[in-house]
This record gives C-alpha cells, sequence and structure tokens, in this order.
C-alpha cells in the first residue's frame, strides 16, 4: 500500500489539534465552495459536469454506481435519493465486487463512481471493464482534478473539499453527498421532479452551510458524549432510509480512528439477530431525524432499552424526544428530510473525533490505514 | 415480540445436545427433500413453483428479492445466481427498508419473499404492499406450507426443512438457498443457461447431500478450532462474490448464539477501514473456495496476518493453502463455483455452536431473541 504525497499534506492544521478536525470544521465552507456555480435562479445547472451532460441524462433510464469504503457509503445514500427524488432505478456496487461477477448491463445506464482521491485502485478498475461492457455514459464524482478517473470519464463533477489529509475522510463525504444531490436533481428533471420540488432542494442546499455551522456548535456536549465510549469495545449504529448509510459511515469513523468495533444495521434488521448483542456493554447510537420513520425507530430503541442498552440519539429538535436515564441525546437544528443525511454526518465525525482522542490513538494516521488505496 | 407455537417445538431432540446442532446435522437430508420430485432427467420442474410459473418466468425481466435476517441472506446469494448464471438484473432489499422507501417498480419484475415462518412482520408487510406496486407476480420461497405469506402468493416454493426449533436458523437457510437455486435455474431457462448447464447445475445438486456429509465430518477439527473463539469478543468474517453474503450468515450465527460481535466484509473493503481493526484479540475468518478470486482473497489475507490478525481459512482442499502459525485451515471437499455457497455454510454454522458450547450460553434460544419475527 502506497501513500500519495502531495503538497498539501504539510499544508498547515491552524489552531486545530488535528487534520480532521480542521476538516471537520472546514465543511460549511467547503459545503458552499461545491455548490458555487452551480445554482442559478432555483435551479441546478446540468452543464458544470460536462457539455453534453443534459443530452445524457436526457436518455438515462438507470444507474449504476461503484465505489468503496466512506465513497460507497455516500453512493447508498445517493440511491436513496435517485431512486426516492429522481425516480430513477440505482443500483449501487463495492467495487472490489463489481469487477469480479457476472451480470447484464441494462440499456441506457449511466456509470458512476466515487472517489475522494480519484486514484482507488479497484473503482478505477472498475470504470475501464465498464468502459467494455455497454454503459451510455460515465461520471466521476472527485476531489481530484487531475486524477485518473476524472480524466478517464465522460462526466465528472468535482467535489471542492480541498486537500483531506486524515485518513479518514470527512469533509470529502459530505461534498461528495452534495455533489450527488447536484446529479439527482439534474437526472431527476427528466424523470419524477418537477420545478418546485428543485426549488426547495436548492434552497435547502442554500441554507446547509448556515445548518452546519449550528450543528458544528453542538461540539461541547458530543465531546461529553464520547466519554461513555471510551472504555468500551462495541458499538452498534442504527438508521433508516437514507439515514442507514450515514449510520454506516458513523460506524467506520469509530472503527478507523478508535479501533472501537462499530457496525451499522437498518434499525428494522435489529430484531433478526443484533438484538442478542445488545447488554450495558453495547452503546447504541441511533439517528433520529424528525421523519415519517421516526416512530418506527422509537419502537425499536425501547426494545434496546429494555435490554439495558445506553442509548445515543441524534434527532430533530422537534422530534419529541427528550432524555431519560440510558437515553442521551443530541438535538440538532431542523433540516428538510432530503438534506438531512447531510447533516447528521458532522455529529457522528465529531463523537468518533473525541472517543479517539480520549483512547489516545493516533486520529490522522490510524494503524493498518492508508489514504488512498491505489492496489487491489 | 411473540413467538409462534407448534406441535414440532416440543419435538424430539434425539441423541443431540441441542436441537440447533440436530438441524445441522439434518441438512443432507431435508436438501434431499427439498430436491425430491422437483429434478427430472438433468432438468428442473418449474411447475413446481405454480401452474402460471412457466409462463411467468418466460416475462420476467428482473427480480426484486425482499426479506430480513438470515433469509435477507439467502436472497444476497440468490442475486449473484440470478444476475450470474440466469442472466436476469436482481435486487435484493431489506423489508424494512423497502416498505418505507420510494422508487419506480420496472415493468415485468418478479417480487420474490423469503421467510422460515412465512409470517415475519415486515416481509409479510412487504409482500401486500408490493401487490399495490404493479410486480408483475409474486413468489414465495418458505418452509410452513399455511403461513400467509404462501397463501397470499402467485406462487410458491416450499423448502422442505422440516420444523426448525433452534432459534438462529441453520437448516432453514440452507434449503432457501437450494429453492432459490432452482428458481434461477426456472428464470435462467428463459434467458442466459442453456440445457447443458442446467444439467451440470442439477448434477451438482444431486451430489449435495453426499457433499454436506463429507462435510459435517470435519466437525471435530472444526470443534478443535472454536476453542480459538472463545476468550474472544470479536471476529471478522470475510467472503467474495456469492461467498460474501455466506459470510454475513456466518457472522450473524456467531452473533446470535455466541455474542461474539463478529462482522462480515467483502474482502476487498477490508482495506477501506476494517483492516484498522485487525490485531491479535479479533480473529478473521474467511471464505475461500478455488475459485477464480482466490488469488485476490490470498493477498487480502496476507494483510491480515502481517498486522497480527488470527487467521482461519474454509478452502477447497486443492487451494493451495496450507496451516501456519497463525494460519489454522480446514479443508472442504472439492464443489462447483454455484454450489459452494451452499455448502459452506455448514462448516460456518458448526463453529459458531461449539464457540457458544464453550461460551456456555443458550445455543437454542439465545437473549433477546424469537424465531419468528411477528411484529415489526
Amino acid at each position: 500500500i502506497q501513500r500519495i504525497d502531495t503538497v498539501a499534506e504539510s499544508a498547515d492544521k491552524g489552531s486545530y489539534r488535528h487534520y480532521m478536525l480542521k476538516e471537520i470544521y472546514e465543511q460549511p465552507h467547503v459545503v458552499k465552495r461545491t455548490l458555487s456555480g452551480r445554482l442559478s435562479g432555483g435551479k441546478i445547472l446540468a452543464e458544470i459536469m460536462g457539455s453534453k451532460a443534459n443530452d445524457i441524462f436526457k436518455s438515462v433510464s438507470s444507474v449504476q454506481i461503484v465505489a468503496c469504503g466512506t465513497s460507497y457509503h455516500a453512493g447508498m445514500v445517493a440511491k436513496y435519493w435517485i431512486e426516492g427524488i429522481a425516480g430513477v432505478p440505482c443500483r449501487v456496487e463495492v467495487a472490489s465486487e463489481f469487477r469480479y461477477r457476472k451480470f447484464k448491463v441494462q440499456d441506457n445506464t449511466l456509470f458512476v463512481t466515487i472517489s475522494q482521491s480519484g486514484e482507488t485502485a479497484d473503482t478505477l478498475a472498475a470504470l475501464r471493464l465498464a468502459k467494455t461492457l455497454g454503459y451510455s455514459a460515465s461520471l466521476a464524482v472527485c476531489n481530484v482534478a487531475q486524477s485518473s478517473l476524472v480524466r478517464e470519464s465522460d462526466l465528472y463533477l468535482m467535489t471542492e473539499a480541498g486537500p483531506e489529509i486524515g485518513v479518514a475522510s470527512t469533509k470529502a463525504f459530505t461534498t461528495q453527498l452534495v455533489a450527488l444531490l447536484l446529479l439527482t436533481v439534474a437526472l431527476g428533471r427528466y424523470h419524477d421532479l418537477d420545478e418546485q420540488q428543485e426549488a426547495n432542494i436548492v434552497q435547502g442546499l442554500h441554507g446547509l452551510p448556515e445548518l452546519m455551522h449550528e450543528t458544528l456548535a453542538l461540539d461541547p456536549a458530543i465531546k461529553l458524549m464520547s466519554e461513555a465510549f471510551a472504555d468500551k469495545h462495541h458499538a452498534l449504529f442504527l438508521g433508516r432510509g437514507a439515514q442507514w448509510p450515514v449510520a454506516m459511515e458513523g460506524a467506520l469513523k469509530l472503527k478507523e480512528i478508535s479501533y472501537i468495533h462499530a457496525e451499522s444495521y437498518p434499525a428494522g434488521e435489529l430484531k433478526h439477530g443484533p438484538l442478542a448483542l445488545v447488554d450495558s456493554n453495547m452503546p447504541v447510537v441511533a439517528i433520529a431525524p424528525n421523519d415519517e420513520l421516526l416512530e418506527k425507530l422509537k419502537s425499536n430503541l425501547q426494545e434496546v432499552q429494555a435490554r439495558g442498552g445506553q442509548l445515543f440519539v441524534f434527532c430533530d429538535k422537534s422530534a419529541g424526544f427528550s432524555a431519560a436515564p440510558g437515553l442521551d441525546l443530541i438535538a440538532l437544528p431542523h433540516v428538510s428530510d432530503i438534506i438531512a443525511p447531510i447533516l447528521y454526518t458532522l455529529p457522528l465525525q465529531l463523537l468518533s473525533y473525541h472517543v479517539a482522542i480520549l483512547k489516545g490513538t493516533d486520529v490522522d494516521q490510524p494503524r493498518n490505514l492508508a489514504k488512498s488505496v491505489t492496489v487491489e
């Protein structure tokens, strides 16, 4: 495994103790940059993805996303968006799996890759394979303009996250989500999305940086919450819908930098096995924005409490949860269901950061991991 | 959560210490029963799924599978088969997720549910929802003929597993796999499968019970291996392709009955995060049948060893692995790639059983879990 050396790696941490913390706090700024020049008059400018973008999106009838690790989680969120908002069937697959299996490519399928570096070996190999399989076009969501992935794709949408030094991806992930939501809208326009819905999403995106600021201001409460994890070796992360992959990403962060064995489940699967693990040594983190799934999630959470599990809930401040013995909660600013997965990522990043600090691990360079996985 | 009481629950354990062990050992017999009357002259009799089955399969152009827990893992294996062997696009989704999200149903999609009891609340609700969404037909893979799921489906394919008493599913899973392979062939006949391939699969299925007997004979070696897990609190299970869901199922068994936090990954994702967890306290179980992915898996496994991880490999006896310090292995009889996921399930069941015995847990009635999840 080799590291990609960039000038950016010597970039200044400023007043932050770690690159990761700096990068978490940069998110309102880099999200604004990812949106900059891409929205106009309540609309998304699809041309920014390439001059042929609109012609391609018009003819697309399904989407195949391929990625690894954190970028795969971004793709999982995008699947919920592309199917739920744009009304276009979408498949997401881990690149190392996609490369080695047989399947039939459906007509008019857009092939989308996601990678911070644009050099992830399996993702790049998947793109090269895809070109031989009859996809209608390829689009890269990437943070490095000069990367192989961008050069070899028909269309691309840059995440303007700037250099990311911490091995555990933070701002690259949230800007990937922003880019994928832009893609969803650009596709949806030729499918199930009307002008009013597009305007609503654009408005939501415009308001996101400010909501991120408000969410980051919850840092002291999250730091306090992290103390409950410092002596733990396990954690479960639960979400439903597009917040399930956010829970997956939250669990991955905790794994990567604090070496706590954190695993995520769609909340409804709890009763089909993982509930056996729940006791006082297994904290359960749940993402519970104020949406139609909230009531379901509440009933799942009661089961956890009944079994002695400690609950840590991230919810909308209007969600009707309140702290109680065994139930800690952090209330986030109110946000639309569509934008919520981006916002709810932030407190989970902060939680894993503070837990790692308490554990005394090397936050920016966790053991065994490289920033870009450029070999298979 | 209520338990479904059946006469079978008082069935005899015979000479076995637990129902789970009895049910593991019943697998060669019940697989034979699931095949009985369904194969003839190197062909699968699709009519057994219903008189309209062939007409429906002829017009199917995609498959949507919905299930929970262990049955979901069976669906994940089936996705690899249905896409790889039959050449039909296939989606698999957890029932509790399927029910609560928006998406567009593609034309001529067969809706497949999988449930041992046929009363799993989320799966049954998903079927009822699906009927309002324009699927071309529904098919249930189920173990209980009188169940709601069977009664309400257009087609059904019974797994002839007999009553399953152990809460952790074993013979229900492997007979689900057999049933799903029969479905794959019945579909494939109208798509990408030729007569010779069908005959090869039928031959493989005929040979499966005997291979299962040979695999169960490895029990003493697996029992010995289990000792290394008795003092552990974590485990990783790795597989690739159709063996990834088998690894998921192996991890779930260990979770359910030994309360060890076991998690599975497609082997290629190891470098994208979970490798940070690997040290001498985190045993890594890998399924490595002798197929085209073996070399890839070998290189992933070297990384684990280089980081002090203990490796437990289940491989084909011709795979070219050999035991070494830090690498324990169990060699299985040679089996075709297509049949392999069914066979490789058995040693993972036995491993979890023996670990649970050493841990002293209640094998047949693990804490917090019910046999059939008949509420949401």
